[in-house]
């Protein structure tokens, strides 16, 4: 098995499946990549992706066990088998869909599901606590489709004292690295986020940190005045039109100027800073299009002014690679070449679909762990050692 | 790293360290031991193994969170994490007695601490899920004892449909197969269960069941007779005279006649049974020390009871081989010798503390895993399929 395990790692390409449960337990994003070669000499090709949506009933199940209050050990227990089962299942669906059959599989690399991320340290009998659970368990997963797996990505970085998050820079580093540019690898999800890839860097090099909000804001906002999830292809802001008003009333958001390392979520931008700018806007009459602008605005905005304090002082980029929902709003790619003035690219033109960027980046970690490479950065996650990631089951 | 893995795996002997981390939540066996080669030629050899308590603060929210109605996500979550923080404390301070630096030790393979078991299959979305879940991650040991760790043993037979348990069976085939004598290997603890080993028999044809009480019901007695924990030696069954009446009623007890494959615990030899003895010795009019020497009787009886149904008309065995508390009680033992009128031996003969046999027995299957052999047997578990068991973690 382990001379199996020596072969795997000598193959070249292998076909790695990615698979990512976000912690909104909204459903999985499966991906088929090629991967050819390892650390920094990896290459990319995705072969496809599919995305499943879960169940109500599941999702309920999901969050009440991610809740103290709610959960109970016995539907934990059920939960880590039946999610490895729910995620089997739509790995078959996606190969098949493919027309890839399983035994060409060489590997699969499963974040799992997050249902409790505690990295602040607490003292249990004398004893410094940091912890991360994430379930659907690679072990039944490994059992059920016959194909090698890694998981528990985020533990062994938490154990050396580090908050177990982000791991996507190192993948960025990997995949986005340049001999010849500074690169700015943004994802416009929930919440906004970038790594900072200078040419020719050095993995302690890499710098990661949320920047404010991605389309968090902009889509709750949608949802009140016009009841549609987003804002598709930026429709509704091309209409308005941006306030310099609210947005430098926006802009006092204490969270844009905070120091990195930093990270953010709906504590900050959730219903409570939606109602602060309801209340602005009310106050200076603007419209639904008006305020949809500006909001989008604000979302680029908070990006350039992270960089500007924090990186531009010692990299200036010389491109960004978007990926993420936001890439899909033309206005918000527009504000960013207004702000940037550099080349806006996406993921997809070097391989990576941009809505299934973080599935593709468990492949490649999977790659990484049976490669004996170290996938964690310690400046980015605070960690005390560089370590390889994840266990691995057959 | 690999490359490391496959070092290692031929590396002959290997120093290994066993971990149980029983179901009672009393604490942790650290064994360290020699092991020679793998699968049917495995050689063990103990360098030593220690005992730790849990304190009660910890014990209680082991058991807390082993409760539906009392556990919590969030501490199951930290609990992970400290069991792991606390195994490697136990394993540093058992080889810094025994002379051993955490160097020179090649691999770890842990049990974790089981906080739900759940083979009975129930129906979940439409999804039939059978689930087992032990903590103590085998991710957080490897990285903070810097040795490899082979973890969740039990999770991959029971994801092909098996119990996950027994698995000692397969360690006593491994260790106590002999070409010559057909053997019984009985560990008397709390219950009492025997392997039977035929010669020259093949992993499959090992038969294992739980024969009913080991030490339980007799501790018990000795509780609320002599409020001591058991009855050292059987000293206090050696003052006493075995009851034909008593015992008598007490081999009506359904589970002695029940066909294997069988197992049982504390709902059927626990407070109820323990009261209905006391009822008839009344009646009977007997001595507590006569009570002690019949229910010790009872434990050999029911031993065997089950060889002579289930067992003998097929194999007879030319000797037995015994570990657990249960071996250092002499009326327990002559009783045995008296019974099936065979050699009793112990498995320290074999290399084997009899009090550490489990750790010993988790640090053998780690041994198995790494070296790519299968460690269920599906004629024990119930599973599909014969399967290498456990998650390799660096």
């Amino acid at each position: 098995m382990i001379e199996k395990l020596l072969k795997l790692k000598e193959k070249n390409p292998k076909i790695i499946v990615g698979l990512m449960s976000g912690t909104s337990a909204d459903g999985i994003d499966v991906a088929v990549v090629k991967v050819y070669n390892s650390g920094t000499k990896t290459k990319v090709e995705t072969l496809g992706w599919k995305t499943f949506a879960f169940d109500e009933g599941l999702k309920k199940m999901i969050l009440r066990n991610s809740q103290p209050e709610t959960s109970k050990v016995d539907e934990i227990c059920r939960l880590n088998f039946l999610l490895a089962q729910i995620y089997v299942d739509s790995i078959f669906k996606t190969l098949d869909e493919l027309g890839i059959k399983p035994s060409e599989v060489d590997l699969i690399g499963s974040h799992g599901q997050t249902i409790q991320h505690l990295p602040n340290e607490v003292e249990i009998f004398g004893y410094k606590v940091k912890a991360t659970l994430q379930i659907g368990d690679p072990g039944v997963i490994a059992k059920l489709s016959g194909i090698p797996t890694v998981g528990n990505f985020r533990v062994g970085d938490v154990a050396l004292g580090g908050e177990g998050a982000p791991l996507v820079p190192y993948f960025d580093y990997l995949v986005f690295r340049s001999n010849k540019l500074n690169r700015l690898v943004l994802n416009i999800g929930g919440i906004a986020n970038f790594t900072i890839l200078k040419k020719n860097c050095d993995v302690e090099d890499v710098f990661a940190f949320d920047t404010g909000p991605g389309n968090m804001v902009v889509d709750s906002l949608m949802k009140l005045f016009f009841d549609r999830e987003f804002d598709e292809n930026g429709e509704i802001a091309q209409k308005g039109k941006v306030s310099d008003d609210l947005l430098q009333k926006m802009a006092q958001h204490p969270f844009i100027n905070k120091k990195p390392p930093k990270s953010t979520g709906r504590e900050e931008f959730g219903s409570n800073f939606v109602n602060q700018i309801l209340k602005w806007s009310e106050e200076l009459s603007l419209s639904p299009e008006d305020i949809i602008a500006t909001a989008t605005e604000f979302t680029v905005y908070a990006i350039y002014k992270n960089y500007e304090n924090f990186v531009k002082p010692n990299v200036e980029v010389d491109e960004i690679i978007v990926s993420g929902g936001g890439a899909r709003n033309k206005f918000m790619m527009w504000a960013l070449e207004r702000y940037f003035n550099v080349p806006v690219k996406f993921t997809d033109e070097f391989g990576i679909s941009s809505d299934a960027k973080e599935a593709i980046c468990f492949a490649v970690l999977a790659n990484e762990t049976i490669s004996g490479n170290p996938s964690n950065i310690k400046s980015v996650t605070g960690a005390r050692e560089r370590t390889v990631l994840g266990g691995i089951y057959f």
